[in-house]
């Protein structure tokens, strides 16, 4: 089935689809440093990934990906371009009304960069309270369990994982061609003592922005990495249209 | 040649090649209702297929589209998303922070979108200011120009133009699976006499959101306006780079 | 006929002639420098001129001039002070609300400096949007046309004139006796050839803020130029009236 | 001696006479309903009446009046027009900054409208905090001292007066032309036991808008009372100009 | 009578005692630097003790204080902690907000700092005007008054008093165990000629922070001192209760 | 040990404690409903009783209690008061500002409740990034091992625990004379499967606003628990102290 991509649909078929589906999926990333074997763009190719996913199970409304995010914590890294949270906050907030006035009643704001959660959460907290529209922020939901089961690693504490097994796996699957498995490398940051009670400049843990051991990385522990994390979102969809879109 | 991608390259390489051509160019589109022959997405077809010419004939690096922007005078057609002027200038301003913190010199934003001018010139002017970033906004430079020589039709007064024959003839170059010629038409709107005096919502001029004459469009029209405009784009980078890149 | 200035007028009577008239005219210019034979009011005293004579012609109320511009252009030149759009935007829907609350249908905005526009334009929108009145702005309209009759000069790509044959000869019959025309000179600046891509300060073509042949301006050009102009913005708000406060 | 009043001067001429006298004078009222019998501009007209009279005995640049302020109290009643003290604090200090760059060193602000001096005093906090102006509030200083020597009447417990003896003998010399003494009233108003401890409404204590008694105002009083106050004014700004300008 | 303090009851409690009286109490002060032998939290203990007294009078609900307060003028001496106005009449405006839909009708705010009144009075209009909330702001009623009666000294003009007579008699009966009457000295400053017009630095004045003589003050003058201020605020919240509350 | 508290310290004693142990440290909780046995000041007091400790433990210098923070999820229960996370961030900055001026190089903000979170970590990211000062946030860090220990039940997904028996058992040992036992219940109310992807309002999971058993909430596992997290936070303040205050 092919998925409908809301720029490539007319005006009239994009609201018409929207009222069928009433689902509105927006992918989210950012451009930020990967360390030396992924590209900054590797929270968009996979917000991008799981989106389609999503979209093909659910038949939603597929947006065009987001592709700036919030990166602060990376932002004196080469390659990061950082857009603070109000700005992303309001942003996320207005192309929601807009989406909730053609016709949607969910909104699912699929996110590949976890420093985007703060913004996306008060974005959604904004549009149901001012519109009333039910809006789910994702952030590879389910990831930890799926890790423990796929992988030899799991997230920091925090569920932190970047540019390490579960990354690098994920776009081996979602885009294997800029993926440069010859530089991966294995970098097991020491966390300070304090780190989850301080803001933390990634610049204070890591030369590499390597997260963990990504030499171990395959295509198909990304596949089934990432089916986990589409599967959960579908879930949780489908227990949001079996609420709010029941006749 | 190949173009380089932001978001492809990794982190160490896309700083790299911005050292190398100080050169950030950014293609903005937005998602607004085309008539009834064009998809909502085509400002950001337009604007990336712009951008990535004159990526290709400058060597500038190409970022990823930013795909929203300001619609609000087609704001109630269906399919229109629409950000403020507000939020678009502090995004685009934080980007080319970022961009200017990486080493870029000259920042080229692409635009697709007349409707995003005036928050593109807040940023432009804001980036100058404060953090002495040369920043260019190419809204289809020459087009009247190009226009007369290429087409039956021109722009309207202010530059307008709108899945009319000018529109459709570039999307047919850029994305002609995309276009339906079969739905095209010809709508010749009245502008009301206080037109350019007053904010004017469209629904108050075009039932089609067509504003001229769509049947007329070829894709060799588009061709030639293409190549026009990312010419006239082009000539002044090499401007801009003789004067502020040289040495 | 006499015009009513409204802070001539009791409050009663300011409000009984702006629900009489239905039409609120507020003028607006700016302190700039304007070149070494003008004084910095100029956009002042031509915008409060054309707003007389609009209130004389419209029977509308006509407000207190506002002094104070945006300017960024000529921000460093001596004598200019600057107003930046945010807050000239904000201060121009406050008024425009309270004029409406008070009766008002009609807001005409008589602007005489080119760089307020963006503000008006964006204040004229949410008083719009949000307040549903209806706000026209004006900006010198039809000069081009005018001057192409009247004088040996144009208007510069953009509309742009300052301190030349045109605004020499307007300021001429509005308020001859600032104007030194034993100082007016011709200063023809070459813009740079990515001039209207980029945000230019002044400093950079000009030293003298002439753009143009000050040296050939009269006093029956000026007057001329400002009659089109009245007349054409009379014909807009007959217009507006016709279209608006019919019965 | 003639006044230098800042638009008619070219910007030669405005910027050398405030490197001169480093004195930088801005008038700043309201429109406003003022009663039966006085104009909705009384404040301007005083504001700007004593700000020429400080121009003219310290020789300082008198700037062009702002004639827009904040009337909250009033906000509901005829002829008032109202701009929020945010906005006017904004407008201050953008003007301030730019008169600081310019070469003043002192700024005086003459205040016609006691609803104003919050805003003002917030932008010349901002002014000195942040830029080092040395920027003076005058709004009416002395006046109960002065009334009580001159007039039958004293302003109200926190300074207020309005359309009442003072302020209509103040507006009989500077503008007695808009006086309609005929019309004027004395009415008295009872203020609620709890004034001065709440945001009162005027709608709330007074119908007419008159605080006082207007019918036993003259010129002669408004003569000696504006002197007084224009005297207190020069005096405060010489020691100003000893303390800040000394050598 | 024991008092409802807010935080001490659960949410029923709290509702329902508001519910009941109709009243909500908020005490705020500052942490400013006090002398020599006040503590920094003295406008806090003051605030707290007429906001308990007030409440043990009125049956009003009181509310946990708030002890962080707008301290520009002595924001460079040690142990002063500033807020700026906006922030203080955001929160204050939102805890209104809370309050009203809780069930309160009138707002009395008992402010221990003088400083924090244009916040206070900010958020009171704000409050008013948007919510129909009654809101009292109390800065020290009736104080000079009070003190003529029972203090030798008087407030400053303008009712600035700080770490005097007045100030130390009302800490010595709110709070006589942080009061070190053996550092209290007498330091009447000279204000400049100036004083009222500029927005003073309290460095310009003062190096030891007091302004008048505090050797004088007893507790038996503080006792006094307060109950009269209490009385004050009794009496006009008397009659906003049967004014807003009647029936 | 007599721990230095901020608001009884004369100026000049409070800034030399703040210069000796360089540590400032900010109780801040919420007035929110905690069900039918808990008072609304619960997570003041207990904001108040560790950061009592931990000043005890540390010598940093304790500042007063900011008692109102973000409640959200429970808005709309009675006895809420809620201040949404813009204004908190603005208000702990500005504080965090003040006490870096004063000489403070840490600063520790003791949080008891969870809401406050994303407003903390947002004040403390642009104190880090502006001020360069070292800003903790501690929220009960460690609960969920130590509940793990010591109690019978745990922290809810994402680290929530209300009213329950953590919480009730932490009051019973911090203020014991608050804790209605004989009003505790039971309620382990189901979360929605969407829990933690969508922004939920409390009154949608629960009516008592409980998420636990109160009733087997004890006063020796609240001193447990809070010894542990006070154990927790003395840990990383000693840390930081040995980091950033070595020598």
């Amino acid at each position: 089935m092919s998925i409908p991509h809301a720029e490539q649909l007319t005006g009239e078929e994009f609201r018409q689809a929207l009222q069928q589906s009433r689902i509105a999926i927006l992918p989210i990333g950012a451009i930020e440093f990967h360390g030396p074997h992924l590209p900054t763009g590797t929270d968009n190719f996979l917000a991008m990934k799981m989106a389609e996913e999503v979209a093909k199970r659910t038949g939603g409304v597929l947006l065009p990906l987001l592709p700036y995010g919030q990166v602060w914590g990376l932002e004196h890294f080469p390659g990061s371009l950082n857009v603070p949270n109000e700005t992303l906050t309001a942003l996320l907030f207005e192309i929601g009304v807009s989406l909730h006035r053609q016709g949607a009643v969910i909104f699912a704001i699929i996110n590949g960069h976890l420093g985007n959660m703060t913004a996306i959460q008060a974005a959604a907290r904004r549009l149901f309270s001012i519109e009333g529209f039910i809006t789910y922020a994702f952030s590879y939901p389910g990831l930890a369990e799926a890790a423990s089961r796929i992988c030899a690693s799991r997230p920091l504490p925090g569920g932190y994982f970047h540019a390490d097994e579960i990354e690098t796996s994920l776009l081996l699957y979602a885009q294997p061609e800029l993926v440069h498995m010859e530089r991966a490398i294995r970098d097991e940051p020491q966390l300070p003592p304090d780190f989850g009670s301080r803001q933390v400049r990634w610049e204070e843990i890591t030369k590499t922005g390597v997260l963990g051991d990504a030499t171990v990385a395959t295509r198909e522990k990304g596949e089934a990495l990432l089916q986990a994390l589409v599967s959960r979102v579908v879930e949780i969809l489908e227990y949001g249209r079996s609420r709010y879109l029941a006749k």
